[in-house]
């Protein structure tokens, strides 16, 4: 039986959203899946009933505590020792969940990462990812998205790793094209950095480890024509998921309506794996809609039946 | 009388864009403006010939050489002294033209800038600069956007006053805000480099060099609602550039519509400002039209009207 908790708790819609989203989830689940839902159990149950849901359906864990968006992530972490986060991570180092989601704090999902579930040895920035759909549909993984803000290029050659590994045991894509985010085409452009980067990434690809395509430019990351992974160092993968955001607000605010830019609705995404670290731990947006729940619960699952963690500690 | 060069070699589409956009910008120019065609003389006769216009209405120079997109830029701004690019730098130097843009090589032109024009006294790095229409209409106006990638944060600091001085004397911006670009609105936001700045630019407001109003985050510098200036790395400023750029031909190709798109219009856009060297120089985009030229010229000769240079160099 895997068993995949989510926080009741996070997020701006929290507990409705959650349980909501549980629900859905829970509908297409097959027998040897449970979803565990942790946080108030009134609440819980209260939604639960509201929705006229059988409660047996769940397993629920009663973690009345909540880490509010706010509070000091490492603080908090120690100190709510009762709250939703820190109990399920507790569940997840004692092995009575297999994977954990949720749409609360990002701080206190990074600290519970790193201090509970732990890097994998050898890895030296566990980091987060995002897949967004490209123009033609394929999906591109794009990482490290906000973490590591000053990376070293060892760390970036660890992410077109771990990158490659995520998209072809979670994705599906065979042979995934890894490529570096850099500002030109040719081996000699970008940063320091990135020019390093470059040169581990190519002998790394002479030695068979992942599929090495050369730098993709900004302007190709969502065409799918060049890579299904895309190695940046957390700054500017954060930059590029925020610009994109604004991209989004803006033309939602215009009534720009296409399959791409729908596509790109991160209200609906599926949330945002923790990669590098001993378990399945997945970060949604606090925005997260019922549908964007759900999808997390099921991603949350889909990388604990790949045995995502397993293969990843394979390769490090 | 002021004279503008413009390079009629530059860009893919040279000479018939070039040719008529300086034809297009000329019928809007005062009496007491030229324009300095630089190229082949037989090829640019032809040119207004064809066009129906009179060649006395334009100076025209010889300068039969073109450097290619593909040459080596140094090596042939010292080789190619007949080029387009070397008389029209040599001919800035000698006071013979007031400004020069081009839409070809962009190594050659920043050559041209960093050997001939030279950077001002005090300036760390000089700088490529872009502004572009936000949301609201106004100009948000990025620098670096690709010719420094490893930035120390002196140098982004630096960028914050130059930007200000092109945004209120050239963009005509009174108090621009100047916001650095980071991936949080907090002062402890950021990389290394971006804290760093972040407190060198506070301490510069504080003089009152500038209207410094703190990070501005990716999603919101098209929103209007923040900056006028926004300061980053040419690494991170590429990226947001040819981000930009790759959206803005998603949407083209999937025939979305709205001023804000039309407005980021690259291929009508009057090119890129070479900011903190002793001259006037703009750099266009390889595949500027002829509202692209005509824009380009224009926009040089109000950094010459405006006294840009002048107005840089008293700041530092």
């Amino acid at each position: 039986m895997i068993k995949i908790g989510i926080d009741a708790f996070g997020g701006d819609n929290a507990p409705e959203a959650v349980v909501e989203g549980a629900i859905a989830a829970q509908g297409v689940l097959g027998a040897d899946c449970r979803i565990v839902l942790l946080g108030d159990r009134g609440s819980i149950m209260e939604q639960l009933s509201q929705r006229g849901c059988c409660a047996e359906l769940f397993d629920i864990v009663h973690a009345p505590e909540r880490i509010e968006m706010g509070d000091h992530p490492a603080d908090s972490f120690r100190t709510k020792i009762n709250s939703s986060i820190v109990v399920g991570f507790n569940m997840l180092a004692k092995g009575e969940i297999d994977g954990f989601a949720s749409a609360g704090s990002t701080g206190a999902m990074m600290v519970g990462s790193m201090m509970v579930a732990k890097p994998l040895a050898g890895v030296l920035r566990p980091t987060i990812a995002i897949s967004i759909p490209t123009v033609k549909g394929s999906k591109v993984t794009i990482l490290d998205i906000g973490i590591n803000v000053d990376c070293r290029p060892e760390v970036l050659e660890q992410y077109a790793v771990i990158g490659s590994v995520y998209a072809s045991e979670v994705i599906g894509q065979s042979s995934p094209r890894v490529a570096l985010l850099n500002i030109g085409e040719e081996s000699s452009k970008g940063n320091a950095q990135a020019k390093v980067a470059y040169q581990l990434m190519s002998q790394a690809a002479e030695q068979g480890r992942y599929n090495f395509v050369g730098n993709v430019e900004p302007s190709h990351i969502f065409t799918g024509d060049v890579a299904d992974v895309v190695v940046c160092d957390g700054f500017v993968g954060n930059t590029v998921l925020k610009l994109t955001e604004g991209f989004y607000a803006i033309n939602a605010s215009d009534g720009v309506v296409t399959p791409f830019w729908q596509g790109l609705n991160y209200e609906q995404a599926g949330g945002t794996p923790v990669l590098g670290v001993g378990a399945v731990v997945t970060i949604g947006h606090g925005k997260s809609t019922p549908e964007a729940i759900k999808n997390m619960i099921l991603s949350t699952l889909h990388s604990v039946e790949t045995d995502l963690v397993g293969k990843l500690r394979e390769r490090f």
